[in-house]
Order: structure tokens, then sequence, then C-alpha cells
């Protein structure tokens, strides 16, 4: 029996059965790290990749290895949140989900100690869009912390991940199309080629609001830019999204 | 009266009367060109910006010139060019057209000495695609000095760029989407920020094989990723790609 905390509640993602635990006064998911697991499996023309050891950075309430655990085999997923309340309902979705092969730790990025989980083969990470010091502090802390660089800057991310990937390891990241030149510049830094990128717009003909894209560790310095995706057709989902949401017959 | 060698032609460009001189046999330009003047132009919903002087590298016949003259209110273009023929051609092509903001080199980039030109407002460049060494030696050494990275490399012409850069001054390139990160690197690595990246597909629903990029030299590190643009729709041309070359009513 799952015992849920006042404003909690237990969201279906539309994946099979699994379920998230949310409080929509903090967080919710939104379509950005559906895309990410989509663009992980190979579901939007990327290459995909045999995955053994996952590690997701700034887990949240566990949507990521969720989604990915459901799309892929991967033997396991290492979340990592340091929000308690966010990192609690992650724990409580595991139990809800019943997923051995996810495992959630409550660490801040920047405490990773070297080595301390071992080398992964990939690193996914939907880290929070705005800036240090530009983002307007609302009412929620919870909600601040997972929109907004408050300790760990979009290079600490990049770094952290390319300590814990393999060598040929893999790094997806979702983000938005303003930071494509740093995080190329910082993924180049820490020897992390781009390898695979892809904008997202709203509609065809719009410009893109997200941005997609996927490193390998010691890879080849040219990058595959894939067709871009749109969200909407008109006022509904275009078919693509419809299809990584699994819900087209 | 322009004295022609044989094989050489003039071409009408479509853009006013504005010709220029090829040889099909060794190049003829593309529609690389006619996209990079107009996203230099702001025609592609880039900002466009005042620019007294501006410098084309590896000119060629000098299409980018003769376009620029047209489109933008420029004092002054000065277009470097290494091949000895493609320059006489760009020198016949501008007897022709009466331009007397435009002014050619013979010269391999390489050797332009420090500032003996001065700095520029912007520099313009669609440098060879293949990478040194990657290309295929065919026929024409002409065609294939054109193409290929023979003596300067994309670091090189961005570096130079940059070197003939006013502060504050604008660098605009046309390349291949899958050598973005590099320029993207080499480009911050000197001091120019990535603005404005626009991607240019064959058609809606296809992966792009063109991209735009500006950057400004001690600019922000925020880009601006503008909607993508299509060259057919259909057999057609793209509305959007008659715009640019004026030819919608």
């Amino acid at each position: 029996m799952i015992e849920l905390s006042k404003d909690e509640r237990i969201d279906d993602t539309g994946f099979a059965d699994i379920r998230v635990i949310q409080d929509p006064k903090e967080f919710c998911y939104g379509i950005d790290a559906v895309l990410l697991s989509a663009f992980v499996a190979g579901e939007t023309g990327t290459k995909s990749y045999k995955l053994n050891r996952v590690m997701d950075l700034g887990t949240g309430t566990g949507i990521i290895p969720f989604i990915l655990s459901h799309k892929m085999k991967i033997s396991h997923i290492l979340g990592i949140e340091k929000q308690k309340a966010s990192f609690e309902r992650a724990i409580k979705g595991l139990e809800l989900n019943h997923i051995e092969t996810i495992e959630f730790h409550n660490l801040d990025i920047l405490q990773i100690k070297d080595n301390a989980f071992g080398k992964f083969d990939a690193v996914t990470c939907n880290p929070p869009y705005k800036k240090k010091d530009s983002g307007i502090k609302n009412n929620s802390e919870a909600k601040f912390i997972a929109r907004n660089e408050t300790s760990a800057t979009l290079e600490d991310f990049i770094r952290i991940a390319a300590e814990n990937l393999k060598n040929r390891g893999h790094l997806y990241m979702v983000h938005r199309p303003s930071r494509l030149s740093n995080i190329i510049y910082f993924m180049k830094s820490n020897n992390i080629e781009p390898s695979e990128l892809q904008f997202v717009s709203p509609r065809q003909g719009e410009a893109p609001n997200i941005m997609l894209i996927h490193g390998i560790k010691g890879g080849k310095n040219d990058v595959n830019v894939l067709k871009e995706l749109h969200v909407y057709e008109g006022e509904c989902y275009d078919k693509e999204i419809l299809r990584i949401y699994e819900r087209l017959d």
C-alpha cells in the first residue's frame, strides 16, 4: 500500500501500466522527458544502442527511468535526485510499478564521488533550463529547483555525465535550442562528441523550442542532424508524437 | 567588351540584371550562396544589421558579393579568391555588372597579412564542404579546390574571419549540418559566439542538408535557432525560396 502525502497524486503515464507519483503544486513531467526517452530508444530516427547500465542525472520523480525501462531492455538504471520530496516520490513510484532494475539515490549530482557507482553505458539528463540567477523565484521551492540551475550548472551536468561514462558511452540530453552552442562547447571540452541532434518545434513552420542531443565519449566529430519533429498538427498531437506516446493503433 | 575564354559563359542570376561569369566544367554557384546572402540580408527571419565593410572569404566568381550588393546597401565588399581563373571571372563579372563597391583580390586566405585590409563589419564564407583528404579528386582541379579543404581548413576559415572582424562584427557561414559541432567549437574558441542558426532541408519531413550560421565576435552565448527552411514543395521551389530568389509577384 503506497501512502500519499497531501497534494500528491498517482498519474498514469500511458506507457503500459506505468504510473508516476507527482505533486502538481511542485513539478509534473512534460513532453521533454517523453521525447528524450524516445530519442534514446531510437524511436525518432536515432541509432539505438544496447545499454546495460544507465544513469539519469536529476531524475525528479523518476519519469525517465520509468519510461526507458518500458521502452528498452536495460539491466540497471540509476536515478540521482537531490530534492528529498521528489526522490521519495520516485521511490514510491518504484514500489507502485514493481520495477527491479531501477534504483534511486537522494544525492546532489555535485556530490557524486569519483567512480562511486562505476561507469555507465549511457547518461540521460533533462536538466533545469534556466540559467543561474535568471529565473524569477516562484512560490514553490521544488519547482524552482527543478527548473533553474540552483547549484549544478549546465557545464556541471555535462562534466559529471562525462566522468560517469565509459569510453564510447552515450550522453543524451534535452534542452532549449538557445543553449545549443554552450552544450556543444561543454561536450567537446569534456571529450564528448555530438553525434545526433534533433530539434522539435510546436508546429511545422515554427521555430524549434526543444532540442535533443546525443554525444559519444571519445566519438567522431561529425554530427547527424535528424529531421525535425513537430509536437502538434493543428490542435492535435502530430502522428510522430502519438507514435512515441504509443497511442497509435 | 568582356572577353570570354573557351567554356566560359555569362549566366543571369535572376537578381535584377546581375550576371556572373562561370565555367560549368569548373564550378557553378549553387543555392547555398543564394541562401547565405538572404540569411545575411535578414530575409529568412534573421536580424539584419547595417554593414559598411564586408569581406567574403573564398569568393569564387564573386557570387556572394554580387548578390549582397543587390540585396543590401554595403559601402565596400572585398572578395578574396586564391584560384586565378575564378578570380579573373570575378573581375570580368565586376566590369559586366558595373558595381563600384566591390573589390576582388587574388590571394590565398592563409596569406592575408594581419590588418592588411583593416577590420570588417562582417565576413561571409561559403567554404569547401569536404574535409582535407576526404574528397575523391575529380577531373577538374578548380572544382576540387572549390569543394575540398585543400590548404585552408574549416578552422582556418573561422580563425581568419575572426582576425578580420571588428569587435561585435558578424561572421556568416553556410555549411553542412554534419560540421555543426566543429563550427560552433571553432567559433567559440575564436571568441565568436553563435547568434543565429538555421537549417535547410530539401523538403518538409526530411533531414536538413544545409546549415546557415551567424556568429558575433564578443557576442552573447545564446543562439536563436530559426524556423527550418525547405527548398522544395513537391517538385517546385518552396515559396520561401522563390521569395529569396525574388521570383514571387
